[in-house]
């Protein structure tokens, strides 16, 4: 391909609505180009990184006995209905009625689409197991589209549906599967990338994995323990309580705490500590505002994640009125009267001499004893795990929290579909049983990203040789130069007879401007054909990556390209 | 990859719901299931065969200079609305708001786009002319998705758009991707694909032609001359009229012609040929339900396309009501009064002596003199071309009326797009041009179906060497057998060493089963290991269309099969 030929614009300048770099850089690069919040066109050199990751996936998936097949974009409301998703599911599903008034959907992710392909092959016990898998365009109405293709409405994804009679098989094919995505990350360059414990949110089932590209602008939280082997998203991470007490209980006493809402005046007031705090954080259910509180130890933040899980329905903080009973800053345990939905952390379980509020203006309690105090309540695991946090696999204080991009994840779904879509087969003693299954998802374009943020400088992307648009990026420094524009001409031929990729500087510009161009498309290998080099006899081969840089002789220089590659 | 393990079922009875049989023989042989109504999900067998042809239109776009870049399926309606494109077309559009109200549309196609990608690289004019296209899915709410993959509303396209700065360029380049079209339908194997002039229809542009695949199926009526090379949509086919006068013109004549409706009806009872007659045919404006009166020779038959084309806007036949002011059955140009358009076609000028229809109820006219008795008409062409009517081209009476199935087409759009998205660049004068637009389309999932219409038999398709899903088909009949077991398996391993594609039947089912479901794989190379084989030394290599069948010795066999493929 000749340069002058790209159908897409370089420049300069960063893009004012770029927060990460990989966005700016392939805006800046002419990867991509934004058509709407959340959705993007590509140009051909993005096209052919995502081709090429296609193209791992594919070899892949294939390794692992994975059959390609395609499920539409669009589908009938009635396969969602029958899993429960075409209600359960939010607004980030797009739903039309066709010309016909029938409900459709866009398909933001595909099990139902998967039952339904196999439910009658699925019925045949000697069929399993089984994985299918397709490479296609999704659509996710996101409320925050962000950051480039890290979040966007419109993607390609690979999901694949593993079928399975035992759980024991799913376990086996799942690890089978979770080794593939490590070949996968490795092969597209972020070896790097780690899997952690994650919770399985709307897919379901118990078990799952995310793949996470460690980075600071990563949206994810991840505990990781820097003693034992334990990862998890902090989402799905326990947060272990090891309250201990040390002094003998107080008698509960009202005090007076004039305007002090915050548990940070408060116990600065009382000259306690927030750790001997109790707060409350209230939510409002989604779909009738009732009232969620939530009492946890007052250094402590509550994990919605595990708060949704536990109560099986969507909330959102509250917005607390004059007259609903509750009294802003000053809500505590005792005395707390009103229809709400209240819930205990196990991080308050045996506290004694705790400070929290008295449920009147300007009141709190001192001398709290939980067990004394509060009526036989039950305590869950609501709160995030913090720095320094109890790993919860080898019990010491070693948690790390780090920052991630999730570029896959995994699922064991065990039989939420196909118990709810009916699907069965009858096993070997002649009963109906439903099939156990695993779904395994990765991004493309998130991929792409996430690639491109751990390889890049100031100057552009730095593609890992495995997918980068082009192998080999050749300068013609002054063009217009006879012998520059022979040899580099000649160059571009026997490369290309050799079958290697060649992006062909050939424009009439200037090195500095061809150079800023070559780091922006970030090929491997540039090489570099100039009148000062011809003049020594010699063409330029240098990395992308600055690994190395040779002069090497014009008459072996095709030899000595080749064995950079 | 084995048979048994082949996701998918194959089955014997012709589904009631198949009217065409590339798609009995595609939902038989577990190439797709049905999800709703034109909209499918493709198991491996199809998927494999869609990607082969998909590296193939990529090949070829990429011989013509074409750069892969990808647009999304889910477009804000702004860009459309920029065409004029938002409002002009009908419900195959799926429009919806967004989660924040915002209104998007699915591609049906991608003109607009194109454009918007390229808008700003296109204002240099040196980067002219350049191609881009894609793959990717697009939805089109069709009225009557039906026979299977012909028309489906959710489906995969190859899209391409060329940008030129003069006509002559845009003429060159239409040329060149009419030669890559006809390698391409050559390549996938179906070498008697014709290409016709056609109508435009919402595309735009002047001059555009589809690729025909003739088949008594096809959904498309093609008018060919059999005198030399003229071949048109009948859409787009001018109808020439050769009217000479016989004989002098008689008087015009009330005629009394009692419950006389038909143009049939009326001639027979007038003794008079329909050829000298001059019909009605009535039709509505959509927007308002204003009336349109064609008038035509009776014996011709109305070309909506055509009406359409010259009123700019959409029609449909006519409810006439009693208080419309038409006559229905008496219908005529003498005397028409009220608020409708009157259109005449071709056919009638000059015409004397001709019966048609007098405004009254039960009475014709005779000896109407189209010169004599209307005022001033115009006459354009309105009629559909007929078996043995006169080529355009040559002026013989030759043409001959074939059925066949679009599996192409390519338009010279013009400035349509540019124009109405002010895509400019500035010329070599100076001055603000608008670029010149060509698109060029080929639909995966219908070509895939046209070449299994051209290419099986009673038992399944034949599917062409190039895009076939596999290319032996090794059946081990007896796998129970022990030598049949490892010489297949053997067989297996050595084919796939040296590349080839192998579906491998290692089911312990009879020769029977083996060979139907061969049989609808449609592999072109089958190879049989039996036991009856092995013990007189051989294997048998057996082409599914038939054309070769041998029986190779074990020792050679690999090499035999090697060089059938």
């Amino acid at each position: 391909m000749k340069l002058s030929k790209l159908v897409g614009e370089r420049f300069k300048e960063k893009p004012s609505d770029c927060v990460v770099e990989s966005h700016a850089l392939m805006v800046r690069g002419g990867y991509m180009k934004y058509v709407a919040s959340g959705i993007y066109s590509s140009y051909m050199p993005l096209k052919r990184i995502t081709r090429k990751i296609e193209n791992i996936l594919r070899e892949e998936m294939d390794k692992i006995d994975g059959q390609e097949v395609q499920f539409p974009v669009v589908m009938p409301a009635t396969i969602w209905q029958e899993s429960g998703r075409y209600e359960a599911i939010g607004k980030e599903m797009v739903r039309f009625n066709d010309r016909n008034n029938s409900p459709h959907v866009l398909g933001m992710t595909h099990e139902e689409a998967a039952v339904h392909l196999v439910r009658e092959y699925g019925q045949t016990y000697n069929n399993y197991p089984f994985m299918i898998y397709q490479i296609q365009t999704k659509f996710r109405d996101e409320a925050r589209p962000k950051a480039g293709l890290m979040r966007v409405r419109e993607f390609t994804m690979k999901d694949a549906y593993s079928f399975h009679t035992s759980q024991q098989d799913l376990e086996e094919y799942y690890d089978k599967c979770h080794k593939a995505y490590e070949r996968i990350f490795e092969r597209v360059g972020v070896p790097g990338v780690i899997s952690v414990a994650s919770d399985s949110g709307m897919m379901g089932g118990n078990i799952s994995h995310e793949f996470m590209l460690l980075s600071d602008i990563g949206e994810d939280s991840i505990a990781i323990c820097s003693e034992c082997d334990y990862r998890a998203n902090m989402e799905a991470a326990e947060n272990i309580n090891d309250y201990v007490r040390t002094s003998p209980s107080e008698e509960l006493t009202l005090v007076h705490t004039p305007n002090k809402h915050t548990i940070e005046e408060v116990c600065s007031f009382l000259n306690s500590s927030e750790r001997n705090s109790c707060k409350a954080v209230v939510y409002q259910r989604n779909s009738d505002d009732k009232y969620i509180v939530l009492f946890l130890r007052g250094d402590l933040e509550a994990n919605e994640t595990k708060l949704t899980n536990y109560l099986g329905f969507d909330i959102h903080p509250a917005t607390i009125t004059e007259d609903c009973g509750l009294n802003a800053g000053f809500i505590g345990p005792v005395k707390l009267e009103g229809d709400f939905i209240v819930l205990y952390d196990n991080s308050l379980k045996n506290m004694n001499n705790v400070v929290c509020g008295a449920n009147v203006i300007d009141y709190h309690y001192t001398g709290l004893d939980v067990s004394r105090d509060l009526n036989s309540v039950e305590f869950h695991d609501f709160a995030k795990i913090q720095e320094g946090g109890i790993c919860p696999k080898c019990g010491k204080h070693a948690i790390k929290i780090s920052r991630g991009i999730e570029v896959g994840n995994i699922f064991q779904l065990g039989t939420k579909y196909t118990k709810s879509m009916q699907m069965t087969y009858v096993d070997s003693d002649g009963n109906s049983q439903y099939p156990i299954m695993g779904c395994y998802g990765i991004g493309v374009g998130r991929l792409a990203a996430s690639i491109c943020e751990a390889h890049h400088d100031d100057y552009g992307p730095i593609w890992p040789k495995a997918i980068a648009p082009y192998q080999v990026h050749l300068c013609a420094v002054r063009s217009d130069n006879q012998e520059v524009k022979e040899l580099a001409d000649k160059l571009y031929e026997e490369l290309q007879n050799k079958g290697v990729e060649v992006i062909y500087d050939d424009r009439d510009v200037s090195a500095g401007i061809m150079f800023s161009d070559a780091d922006l498309l970030g090929v491997p290998v540039r090489v570099i054909v100039s009148p000062r080099n011809i003049k020594q006899g010699v063409v330029e081969i240098v990395a992308r990556d600055k690994s190395f840089s040779e002069s090497a002789p014009i008459d072996t220089a095709l030899n000595d390209i080749m064995k950079r590659l």
